[in-house]
């Protein structure tokens, strides 16, 4: 991967011009805010001129297609992807600048290929049960396709009928031949890596103009339909366009459905391609962009936590959707990307920015449905605006995700200020960086980072959800309950009784705006219902300096320990803990220039446990990462009823700070059956309440009395607004 | 302090308006680069309009002129400081508008001071020595009188003879008499509070045409000018404007400097005052900009370490100096600081950037010699280029600092990339932070944060330097030796034999530019020369994740103990610790997008122990920053040669890395005499020297012989750069 990735942004040698090119893309991740603010030009020239520098380079030396040997990583198999870059490369500088040098060159590539290909065994390094000729899994053949069919599109008008016949024949069906027919385990997968052998296979049909290999492409090898492109696009999305192992593959995933996508719509226009399944494709690339913070992936599941939306297959993806949709949204992801890709949606999304028509994208609250038929769960997402920046949370109401899946059912991340402020930890993983495990994924992936208890969700009896087995977690799913959107209030809940025996855990969080508050406020409630005695761990991996606790830690200063032995217990370190408490816990933070609260109704003698990350870890693996953690005992269940309240203001350069104490001084829950209210109290005075129905009749009329008070609504959820607000008549 | 702040800009009621604009300034940390970047125009109607929003909301509140009664922070306290505020804020309204609205309200509020002044005692909750009448201390007097004189200025021309004779007679007259007369011994200090009273004095005898008052202001008491505002001017910054205190309180105490100064200009242009001491005044303001890096001041002593260049009194001293000097540089400046004062100097800012005329500010490198002298150290500062988030070293050569300095002599700092790459604590204190020991220092910061371990600097036996007395450490400062800058090579060296008993510290450090290494580099040279045994411990407070060592470090797992019991070691974890080691050390650590390199040759049984702030701190007061420190026993001293190296690039937007391994195969230090020789030698067989001759004759020769080559040259420092490029004819 290392040197691939290198090679593709910066020629075979490091030349000055594409070296500087990934420059500016190495600072992308930054990037994604600077570019946005300063909504800046991008020249669709620049784009050009960059990718001839590193093509122009190349013409002094030799071409270099050496016998396939080496394994992933090794010269070999970089070689054959770099020269798959160089063909799509020449072959786009070409359809742009009619420069015939960069046509011979692709050409001279796609020959030296259909000179050896045919003759090629299976890799000598071949990996399981699907090995490539070219490389030692034909996942990498198919990609390597994918890129060549594209730049061999642009040059065909203008080969010799030698080398069109060399390099259809030779090549192009020998490959096209041993991906579908010759790989029929991996071609019929409904999995990404079938989406790339059918794209490769399809994609080359249409130019190639073997219609043959379309429809196999497109139905499957018997062209049944049960197997295929198309089924691919039924059953990889949800209905809504999120795919189950969360965004950081989404966008990965992205890639071959978007590209084949193209060339159907091109090729078969009648096939209505991007209105298929209600126009999944674009839902999925919709999807991908929404499930971003500050141009960041939501870190859930293994996700590389700085993997921006300035990601190459993103690129592709916006530029094709705004060629479907013409979305002035997409203009301003383009400006954030800092870069378009070399096609005409590439050029198209320039041209638009140049003309000044970009417009902020509509970040929006939503629910993103799990499952092909969408009751697996969802991905639930509110904001407090459409500002990327602003204060926003995501509740992984979601299916496990398959291997990449963490055991983090109902589990929360909170966002504000451009800044993560309750944390996810991500994937344990130092992506490319040899020195850490050869970049790939740590063994603290599995021991830690997938573990229960380094999310923010419920623990229970220190043993992560299904017993941390992914194969259990792939049987099942959340129970998504009530989603609801209004200016004023946004809540969703979810439940799930298969993530510990005789344990149903329950989770509903609210996004509400109410004069009381000067910042919207979260309110998270946990609940868990068991008939046995049990211990429960709810934690809150907190970013900041903690500044303000309403109760004693006893913190050893002279020794630590770790929280646990199994698990990712065994992580964390004890830092320090509190007494029993019983009532209203408040815990507040400095993050940047805000302070966050974090005020609690908790169980009868609840411990609050301070942890930090970084125990049993003697290589430095780990971030080193706080967390506080309310941890009860109790027979018959518990609920955590929490305010996440951002406020104040921390100024350091005039040198000031405004309310660095929260402003909430009780949290109280009350139940009425299924029903129950939260009622918050101010140190104002104000009362400001949250009716939860407990079930999603929306004309089910709910009360919950409140000393003598009567609390009405009807439906899932209901706001009580702060009554001197009220009757001020706001 | 906290309410000041808050309305000094958010005005008597938390005026939206008033407070729309503190939410500027809020930001105006990472307003810093994106102003910069954006290089975008302020306009100066923004900052009237914004202040008038301000002042008319205090049209219709009643006036509120309390009696004198509550300590600082109190509730007199801080309306008598809003009142003066006020009074500024509604003359430079006046003056720009011509709005008699403004000065009415203007005169309205001195009326009532001074119908109440007179009769004012004491201050019942009288500070120490030097007790005011409306505040506790009279520093406070002072500074109330700089803001009210200025807008008295701007309204007498208006006044009616009675308003006039009262305000005169019964506050003006009244209050410069208590704070001259009345209070010699803060008015004839030599110190920033005696700054602040000469300063307040002056300007109100300019204004009021008391010409006996500016002398007294100029001169002192007796006019013999052996104390007063001229004296101040000799004695509190060195010859280079640098302050002995830090950059932190530099920009403090310039605000009466600049403001004293501008009246003299205007009002006795023979004086001449900008060009007293050879422009002393404009090179202090000069001086304090190029303390900060990407917009935040070097947190050296007790510096709040988010504490940028957009402070109020650099804003006055920006203004000031674009006046006198009409320096493009500056503007570049007032657009990092986003905003500009409402003063002519602001006016003359404002349309100057509108005009386009802003060039990047010149950040160069530099000394900054300390004390009134020049001869009591120095802050020599190395810059890569004039990029302000380019690599940067500091190095802290300078004088103890008073009562706010820090025990590290002879300590590094490194920044690049817009980060602090290895840093300095700053003070350990939440500024205005009511949770945290009221916002004032914490006991924190006398037992961690100013003793030696904090920094990265070379501790004996466990012990600080001055054995932590600061009494001790005012007496005593380093020899600063030679300071060079070319293109390719600075440098700078040091040394004290006072910081412990027999023994002499010397510290060079060099930023030098050569062909072998893509980025600059930064040889560090720490020596230590003692007759007796002792122990010696040199940290490195990195920034970042910990990727790669050349060696083992053997961490406990399940336990954490700490470093120590005293001067500060008891704050810092023993995470781990390596074997005895000898010859080349490595350690590399990741932070952003960018791989660093230390790469050391210690002397024998050196242990590298890795290290966390955080022991016995159980109420959270510290941040937790990791270190590693180099530990080693010798009978007659030790030299630690590293360098430290900035190289690869980590790319997750791309997935790609480069070069995350140093290139430093080796360094190895040669003596011959005084001089010595640092050879570097890469993993590409390059080799790059650094000749140190250890004394400063210009043109005296050296000589270090390695395997017969010899490496000769004149004068203090030589770089040999790489062979193979030089015959290539670099």
């Amino acid at each position: 991967m290392i040197r691939t990735a290198l090679i593709s942004l910066c020629g075979l040698a490091m030349a000055a011009a594409s070296c500087d090119r990934t420059e500016q893309s190495a600072s992308s991740g930054d990037a994604v805010a600077r570019h946005a603010a300063a909504g800046e030009a991008i020249e669709f020239a620049d784009t050009l001129s960059a990718l001839a520098a590193k093509i122009d380079a190349q013409f002094n030396e030799p071409i270099v297609v050496p016998a396939p040997k080496d394994a992933g990583g090794g010269y070999t198999h970089e070689q054959h992807k770099r020269n798959a870059k160089t063909i799509y490369e020449a072959g786009q500088l070409y359809a742009f600048t009619g420069d015939e040098r960069y046509a011979d060159f692709a050409e001279k590539l796609l020959l030296a290929y259909a000179d050896m290909y045919p003759d090629l065994p299976l890799h000598p390094e071949q990996k399981e049960q699907s090995p490539g000729r070219l490389f030692w899994q034909n996942l990498n053949e198919s990609w390597w396709l994918v890129y060549a069919i594209q730049g061999y599109a642009s040059i065909r008008g203008g080969l010799s009928s030698e080398s069109l016949e060399a390099i259809e024949t030779s090549l192009l069906t020998e490959m096209t031949t041993f991906l579908s027919e010759g790989s029929p385990e991996t071609f019929n997968k409904i999995h990404n890596h079938g989406t790339w052998a059918t794209a490769a296979v399809g994609m080359t049909g249409y130019v190639i103009g073997d219609q043959d290999l379309v429809e196999k492409a497109l139905l499957g090898l018997d062209k049944s339909g049960d197997y295929g492109f198309l089924k691919q696009l039924d059953e990889l999305f949800s209905p809504d366009g999120y795919y189950n192992e969360g965004p950081y593959y989404q966008r990965y995933a992205l890639m071959p459905f978007v590209l084949f996508g193209q060339a159907i719509e091109k090729n078969e226009p009648d096939r209505k391609i991007f209105e298929h399944r209600d126009g999944i494709l674009k839902k999925a690339i919709y999807a991908t962009i929404q499930q971003n913070y500050g141009g960041l992936f939501f870190p859930i599941n293994d996700a590389i936590k700085d993997k921006d939306i300035a990601t190459t297959e993103l690129q592709y993806g916006v530029a094709i959707a705004y060629e479907l949709t013409g979305d002035p949204g997409l203009l301003s992801i383009a400006q954030a990307q800092g870069q378009v890709v070399p096609t005409e949606g590439g050029k198209k999304l320039a041209d638009a920015i140049a003309r000044g028509g970009a417009k902020p994208f509509d970040y929006a609250s939503m629910r993103l449905r799990d499952g092909a038929n969408g009751d697996e769960g969802a991905l639930d997402i509110l904001r407090a605006s459409r500002d990327p920046d602003d204060l926003a949370v995501v509740v992984k109401n979601t299916s496990q995700g398959l291997g990449h899946g963490h055991f983090d059912k109902l589990g929360l991340l909170v966002f504000d200020s451009g800044h993560e402020i309750i944390r996810d930890y991500g994937a344990a993983r130092f992506l490319n960086i040899e020195a850490k495990f050869g970049g790939h994924y740590l063994p603290e992936n599995n021991s830690f980072a997938k573990q229960t208890i380094a999310h923010n969700a419920l623990v229970v009896d220190e043993t992560s959800h299904f017993n941390g087995s992914t194969e259990t977690g792939n049987t099942f799913a959340p129970e998504a309950g009530p989603f609801f959107v209004s200016e004023k209030l946004q809540a969703t809940s979810a439940e799930i009784d298969t993530a510990y025996e005789n344990v149903r855990l329950g989770r509903t969080v609210a996004m509400i705006k109410d004069a009381a508050f000067p910042h919207p406020i979260i309110i998270d409630v946990v609940k868990a219902h068991a008939e046995d005695p049990r211990q429960y761990d709810l934690p809150f991996y907190y970013n900041g300096q903690l500044v303000e606790t309403n109760f004693e830690i006893a913190a050893d200063p002279l020794t630590r320990s770790p929280l646990g032995s199994r698990n990712g217990y065994q992580y964390l370190w004890r830092v320090g803990e509190s007494d029993f408490l019983d009532g209203v816990t408040q815990i507040t933070w400095l993050l940047d220039r805000r302070f966050y609260s974090v005020t609690s109704s908790v169980p009868d003698n609840t411990k609050v446990v301070v942890a930090e990350i970084g125990a049993n870890d003697p290589t430095f693996n780990l971030r080193r990462e706080p967390a506080f953690i309310f941890r009860a005992r109790a027979a018959d269940g518990v609920s955590f009823v929490s305010v996440i309240e951002p406020h104040g203001e921390y100024n350091p350069t005039a040198e000031y700070t405004l309310d660095s104490h929260s402003i909430v001084k009780s949290v109280t829950p009350y139940a009425a059956g299924a029903a129950g209210l939260v009622l918050i109290e101010t140190k104002d005075g104000e009362r400001v309440g949250l009716g939860i129905a407990g079930e999603s009749e929306e004309d089910a009329v709910h009360s919950v009395s409140v000393d003598g008070q009567e609390f009405s609504w009807t439906g899932p959820y209901e706001l009580f607004h702060s009554q001197k607000h009220i009757d001020e008549g706001e």
